[in-house]
């Protein structure tokens, strides 16, 4: 029997999102799960219950910029924001669907390859170029993702993962499950580790 | 010379600030400090940047509520919320100004003590009676105290508090400085004590 998933939701255009992805599978490893990987929209959030990116939010803005270069440089993680920030990042998340197909533990590498980009590197993801430039360095085939990315079947799939996540109750980035119990933030990661340890309290 | 304090800012109606509140100066003692105690409002932080009370947001505030039992459960401290909650501690915080004096690093008794009121017993401290009864309760002057609440003063010395506490670019309950650097929310105690053992990174 396959072991139960770590439920892994983000967006692709979180900083906290990254710090966490950059993390998560060795949390995962230690206690013997798999992460399933769950890119999504914070955007679909806020159209749902109001918000935006706590980037652009007074006060809250200053001071997330502050901790997320102050989390990064504790892990030892580079963290450059890319030039356009916030960003769309629909393409980057078809891709990653299509490359699991229906194994939600594939595309670890395709994830964190496109998070490194954005957040180690500053590069654009939010382009379909930018998510193909990736994909190809990884040796994946440029012109069958291409193709894929504008295919109704990989839109529909994306749009009933957002959905799906909602309806699970995610609204943040990251947004983990520990079988049914939900983690936000990547400052729930110890957390979620003496969770795991502890098989809940 | 004094130490140097850790700075605590917090709104009595939150239940995160509580749970910080009673960890804090076992946290603080650790590292030879004292807590500067000091009380606002958050309602001051939504008038100025928008927001409301987290338990009160979709999603976010059935999470918050999951994730605060937890949190306490964790700790070893009672939880529960009061019958009106969130609520008003125009009273409670100017009571607790009265008692500082010019003396930040005083009223931490009082403090924990209207906070137990509130959240580990789920009583009333939203009224000038209920926390009259409180400070009672802890040999303080109880019509001192009730004159004092009413006197502009005190009045504007809260004013005075809030004010600061935004100009200081806090937004979040709790939310602490060390030194200069900030820290927002209960889950981030270990990181203040790594920060202070570290002396920052």
């Amino acid at each position: 029997m396959a072991s139960a998933t770590l439920d892994f939701y983000f967006d692709f255009s979180s900083p906290y999102g990254y710090l966490a992805a950059m993390q998560i599978e060795k949390l995962a490893a230690k206690h013997d799960r798999k992460v399933a990987w769950k890119p999504y929209l914070l955007g679909a959030v806020y159209q749902k219950i109001g918000g935006e990116p706590l980037v652009n939010v007074p006060m809250k803005g200053e001071y997330s910029r502050r901790d997320m270069e102050r989390c990064a440089r504790e892990i030892g993680v580079p963290l450059t924001f890319p030039p356009a920030f916030p960003f769309a990042s629909v393409a980057a998340c078809r891709a990653v669907y299509w490359q699991q197909g229906d194994d939600p533990t594939a595309a670890g590498d395709l994830v964190t390859a496109l998070y490194r980009k954005a957040f180690a590197e500053g590069g654009d993801i939010s382009s379909a170029e930018g998510v193909l430039a990736v994909a190809e360095g990884l040796g994946i085939d440029r012109a069958a993702l291409s193709q894929a990315l504008q295919e109704p079947a990989i839109k529909q799939r994306f749009k009933q993962e957002v959905e799906a996540a909602l309806a699970r109750g995610v609204f943040g980035s990251p947004f983990i499950f520990v079988d049914d119990e939900p983690f936000w933030g990547s400052d729930r990661l110890e957390m979620v580790d003496r969770w795991l340890s502890r098989g809940g309290w």
